[in-house]
């Protein structure tokens, strides 16, 4: 019997419409863990033993290239499904998830995905929804990287950050989790040199404000006009 | 009654697994149309009125900045899906798609996607796989983008369509639609003028060959090389 109850995950957007009996079957598949923060969660070409929802924290999913380099693919925030390769009919991890801050964890088994899709239609069509909308983001991605300038995709990488994880402050919005040069510089195929040199410029403009592993977004409107979101929809 | 027989689309993997009855269903519900070369099929930010199976041809799906600029983000070729909106949550195309060859299609109505999902699960699962190696496909390509010189990319370009649509002819293999150093240069985020210099080059060396809208890869294991294939799995 699990000792997790229903109402951990009932209002996760990824449960909407799911039975409270269902959830409380899902649940007793599922396994607890907490992660220290910078812990690896699965690595890259690793079998895809389990599927993961993330309760609380921020991961990042980091892809390695055969030279070794570091690209972020994208950060999960709390709420968010993860390490789902069943659902993409892959076997591997695609992809290394560390934990950027302490994180709580729920996982199940890689081996049930198949019947547990079949079991709960609004669970599966939900996450096919979240399947298809990184499908979106990560297009978006390609096209930004294909076509602007790296000051239009540095500012537009903050921005990102801040609108899925900002929290309020006296200062502005601040990116609600250790955000490095580098790992801006990873999200963006850019140099750190060239990410340094940008925030500096807009810290001294007022645009925002960076700290060790801070950023505050000061003026988000100045921000969206250097992301070119002046001529965005 | 719909005249279009079973056999058209059985040996489509897409359709593995899926009875022949509903095979037959499937299709009393499908329309085919054929477009000539260089035909829009839809447009980005269009209401998905359908989603679309391409029976024969090559498709081109290209994004449209908000600056106007142009993105090729895949080529479809036969028996696969486009035009999936739906699958994704989506209710507008994401992207235009137009015919680059003279083209095959069927296409069923977007509103009975939702039925069609619930009463096809070998079908609908098999869709999923196709979204879920999209995804794989553009994290791959954000990754390229993000890391590879502008050299890799344009090597790798080619070296997919190759692998993709090639056919083998007596120079080497001939990539088996129209593709213009423009579509190239759409591909990779590239200049024209690169493309052109890096094209020219590799035809010197013997590399590929290339005329008006027509590349044929003569050495692909050079080609390989220097899409950093050398060093990859």
């Amino acid at each position: 019997m699990s000792l997790l109850d229903a109402s951990l995950i009932a209002d996760i957007p990824l449960f909407q419409g799911v039975a409270r009996q269902d959830l409380v079957e899902l649940l007793s598949k599922a396994k607890s863990e907490r992660y220290v923060k910078e812990r690896t969660i699965f690595n890259q070409g690793e079998d895809a033993h389990s599927f993961f929802l993330l309760l609380d924290g921020h991961i990042r999913v980091v892809r390695i290239t055969p030279e070794g380099e570091q690209v972020i693919v994208r950060y999960i925030s709390s709420g968010e499904l993860f390490g789902i390769a069943h659902a993409l009919g892959l076997d591997k991890y695609p992809a290394n998830a560390v934990s950027a801050v302490d994180c709580v964890v729920l996982s199940w088994p890689g081996a049930i995905w198949k019947s547990v899709s079949e079991k709960f239609p609004a669970f599966t069509a939900n996450t096919y929804k979240t399947v298809g909308a990184r499908l979106q983001e990560a297009q978006d991605k390609v096209v930004e990287l294909a076509t602007e300038r790296v000051e239009q995709r540095v500012a537009n990488a903050i921005l990102k950050l801040a609108n899925q994880t900002g929290k309020k402050t006296e200062d502005g919005i601040l990116i609600d989790f250790p955000v490095s040069r580098q790992d801006i510089s990873e999200m963006t195929g850019t140099t750190l040199h060239t990410v340094s040199r940008l925030l500096s410029a807009w810290e001294q403009e007022g645009i925002v404000k960076s700290g060790r592993k801070k950023i505050t977004v000061i003026e988000g409107h100045k921000l969206a006009v250097l992301a070119g979101g002046d001529q965005r929809s």
